[in-house]
């Protein structure tokens, strides 16, 4: 309700500032018996971390992750489990100039108006950094989903800028800085951020996030729809500008007997749906689509007023990522895990007694 | 929580399915004092109900609207104002058919899956019917966003299959069946249209709604963020796959030097932002594009299962709208004016006492 | 949040006013398949509503509940579930003198207060007649506790006045007007009961309401413990300023070798603790008490003061109860089972994948 | 939602274990501005803490709180603030014994049946150090609550077993290390407890809670009532076992025209309501009476289970409060003061609007 608590039955808080001593969160309504240790969680907070490569932010986090409760002889005991990450790196120096601006783009202004005053440390709150607890939560939330009902969470990059990044195979992914699902591309990929960071410019990208094996029947016919659960938690993230469920803006153009999935004894025929009907999950994958704005702490001066409403010009110095959706993945997967882990609980809350005498459809075949 | 109740502090609890005796809702949180009638609330009923074109389903409901509490003497008491609608024409039999079998692209399979039973007159509690009680809710959130910080919603056709409706004038959205803010595009949108519903197929939409003199301040910043949950209420509308603020996919293409909005002392110089920055409104319009997909109920055959998981046919008769999209426009307004009027209660509770020297930044100029 | 919502996973929200048009509410979250039809409903109503005894007020309401939604062919699907009340012998006239005065002991000068105007006729939003869709949402409860796990909840009265009433059987609770579970006291309690009405005095009450056959593991060990939810369904009761569990205010002077309720292999020793150790059910009887105030509506003029601020006398004439306790009964065992369905869709939701090679201890007998 | 958040706007969650390596929360939805220092909680942490006399716990715990976010240059900025406790004293091997058994009283039976395992060291989630950052958090409460309203808020103990403890002062309850509101009884009560540790067993207690100078017009008319929502509150404290507000159970022998307060022009005549009227703040005092249990945990031998369902015997040694009750006030103190805090912002959210031309009622005399 005050903004810092995510989900419904598992609910993730989250506090900390960007340049703060610390982050972190507190993951409540996790089922007891799941065996856990920072290092499920290390993978993919390694995976978002500052400094993997020169096209993210050189700021030097290792974003070790401590679990201060909720883990008993290492498995969870139903009670909450507290996340800390101490921040190390924080050069608060490099913002002292932004504390009587704004930065075109950014929260600063808005923030001020908000609250009256706000901390111009690396963004304060409104810092990507804060994603970082939400990735090791939603890796708590990974290993339920697979361990429970073998749901895998992935996620990878499908546009940089002009850039369209043809899908190949889902093995090349962890093996470049960006995530992309194509080895051929990499190269050109590297030689654009590598002009982009010289420029001073940032760019936008286009991310694709994707279940598979998720269980039919999460989510609601109303309010609190899977998709629109899906849509809060990404359009949440740090610069995303668009959400979009299966066709997506695609379904715009499509006739009702070509969008329609058709059901056939051995799967759906197609997944227009990206896995949702009418609010509930087909069985079929979840498909999401994310449009994620450019980076907008820039080299580049920009025109802006500052708090006495003057006019005056930023231009912004310290450590950022000429591409933010990059680093975007691994969180992408967490809130959709997030989200998944907590429509399953909600489920069985209320239909646990629904029996079948048939089988589910089986997704006919894994997306590509 | 239980899927059934829309906001946080002003809360939307909604009931009811297509063919029962009726349906409503109740809205909680309103503040006492607002003038209110059943008058106040049926102009936009009547946008969204059945009937009103051929363009649209033929099935015959007037939408009166009664108020059953909340108000007394003519102003809203503080206490919770319950909506209700009857159901009027609900030909059940038109659904006979369709227990045992699943419609492609509807929640039919789903919905059983989820419950083990379900009802399948008219889409039960997944028909769109169920928007209009939130109609009738957001004519509420309307009125009081309009009297207490002069902020208004509207919305309009932007596309309808491959069409594209370019922006003439609010004036004529509410002079053409179709809300198409274009007086010239009309006749060719009605052909279009006149050919869909011959063929018995359907077709896409594209909407945008917009909230003008938003007060800078409402939303936070990391979950409950403002455009989150304007996600969220979108894509909780039937149909939508796709949901954009501001510049939307359109940033994966840009440059950080265009993305960005540049301050300048009498406004802002663009809206790429559509009114959001850092999850927290700025004060420009806000600026929110919708996909629909296409109707799922058509005429044409398709390829099924039954509830045995046996290959079956289905068409779908009944009275359907060829493209749910064009309803769509006053549903959306109104979703968008509760999340707004409940952001503002939430503002207002945290930060009642912020005092600012200097006025917020206007909005430049109104956005067309 | 907006306070007319009771529940965590099986909410209802509730509207109306004593005078209004209907009252009702929304149970949303009920599990699918459960038979439900307003025979369900009827008799729990029947014993909460007035007139039944010349010991309660004598407003005539029938109090017949409609299902509006949720239940399909006898069976619930899942969705919510409406309930009307319509209003029907709402003499506002008796009310038009209280307009500009506040009654001693009533919410009229608060509620004046918090929202600068009110509803005076009956009570408005603050009247006990807002009880009535609690008790029908109590009966789903109710049902669905009972055929799920046996549960079964009920409520007597223990004290009128000063009358103490010894516990004798259950048997008796519903041959009497006062739900007293003790045959031979009725004509005592009939007599003072009857002189109060002629004084125009009223007296307070304490209730008992227990709960059998509560599984084991409800609740939660920090908030929303069982106890704690049940806590403040009562005390949001009308007119109840006190609740106890178990031993309640008696523990006080216990010492801790008598307190604790020891485990024998063939059940718990005692049950000082009412049924919830740690905020958790242990599978002996819930034990609640409660202490209700004299009705506030007397016929004996108090002094007050008018709504600019001077001094004035109320009398309250209209339709009372002297003993506002003797109708809570059925309301209190509403709210218990409310809240324990509640927290049985809670607890399945993070445990059910929870196993225990040995069943749980039995309770040793029921409670008298 | 999962059990470990307390609040509607303010919103603590609340992490840990007796033992596990720190405990804390996460404080959301408190305004910005408020002057903020780790010196500000301290004070009523180092109340509640163990050690501090014979007659408590010997644990040894600095309890040194850290802010490890939501503060910004020594003011709250609108943040979630977050408060970290690192656990010193954990003697885990003092329950090592424990592991296999069920203490009589205590959460250890139904933890084990609702989790299907438990951490056994000092009580793990269910231990009462868990009230220590509910401390923390309800002297910000405190602070906010004194520097917006003037509202404060103070427990004393009523009574410890049989020794009833008149009420003479507010200025003797930090003079004694019982919260006793009489210097006189003092030394009576050092002799019974003296006995009482001897022998091994432990009493009940019964405390009062007050606050002052609270805003008319808090609450609400039918859920979330202020009342409500203490009673919730308070029974949610470890070991307590019956609430009262104002009159409480005395109101069961009340006549409605000894329990109404009447309303004079200077103010109300007396404070039955315990200052809330239909689940609104008159304005008058919040009285509010607690019940507490005896310790669970005593040295005497007491009957009990192991987890095969065998009989065992159990005696509890390490470090126990004979009296848990004493350093129950100012965590009771802290509960209060969340629970009005959090019903101010929820009043304002909704109400600011409203305006009165006469002063609310005054407080005839601070309650002793």
């Amino acid at each position: 309700m005050a903004g810092s608590t995510f989900g419904h039955l598992l609910q993730v808080t989250n506090f900390g500032e960007s340049h703060g001593p610390a982050i972190g969160c507190i993951v409540d309504g996790c089922p007891p018996g799941l065996t856990l240790a920072e290092s499920d969680l290390q993978p993919d907070l390694d995976r978002r971390k500052p400094g993997t490569s020169r096209h993210v932010t050189q700021r030097r986090e290792s974003d070790r992750v401590e679990i201060l409760s909720g883990v008993f002889e290492g498995r969870t005991s139903g009670t909450p489990i507290a996340l800390l990450i101490r921040n190390e790196d924080a050069r608060s120096s490099d913002y002292a100039a932004l504390v009587d601006t704004f930065r075109p783009g950014h929260a600063d202004y808005t923030y001020w108006r908000k609250y009256g005053a706000r901390d111009p440390r690396g963004g304060g709150r409104s810092s990507a950094r804060l994603t970082a607890p939400m990735v090791a939560a939603g890796a708590i939330a990974k290993k339920w989903l697979r361990e429970t009902y073998g749901t895998t969470v992935r996620g990878c990059m499908q546009q940089i800028g002009e850039i369209a990044i043809p899908f190949e195979s889902w093995d090349e992914v962890e093996r470049n800085a960006f995530f992309a699902p194509n080895a051929g591309i990499v190269a050109e990929l590297e030689d654009a951020l590598d002009r982009l960071r010289k420029s001073g410019d940032s760019v936008g990208a286009r991310l694709r996030v994707v279940a598979h094996e998720v269980p039919v029947g999460l989510g609601a016919p109303l309010f609190d729809k899977l998709d629109a659960d899906i849509a809060y938690a990404m359009m949440g993230i740090n610069a995303v500008k668009g959400v979009e469920i299966g066709a997506g803006f695609r379904s715009v153009t499509q006739l009702g007997s070509q969008h329609g999935d058709e059901l056939l004894p051995d799967g759906f025929a197609g997944n227009n749906a990206g896995g949702v009907l009418g609010g509930i999950s087909s069985g079929q994958d979840i498909e999401v689509s994310l449009a994620i704005k450019p980076t907008s702490s820039i080299r580049l001066p920009r025109r802006s007023i500052d708090r006495s409403g003057a006019a005056t010009v930023v231009e912004t110095h310290g450590r950022h990522d000429p591409c933010v959706g990059i680093r975007a993945t691994p969180i992408a997967e967490a809130m959709l895990a997030l989200v998944l882990m907590d429509h399953a609980l909600l489920h069985r809350a209320q239909n646990a007694d629904v029996r079948h005498a048939v089988a589910p459809l089986k997704a006919r075949s894994k997306s590509a």
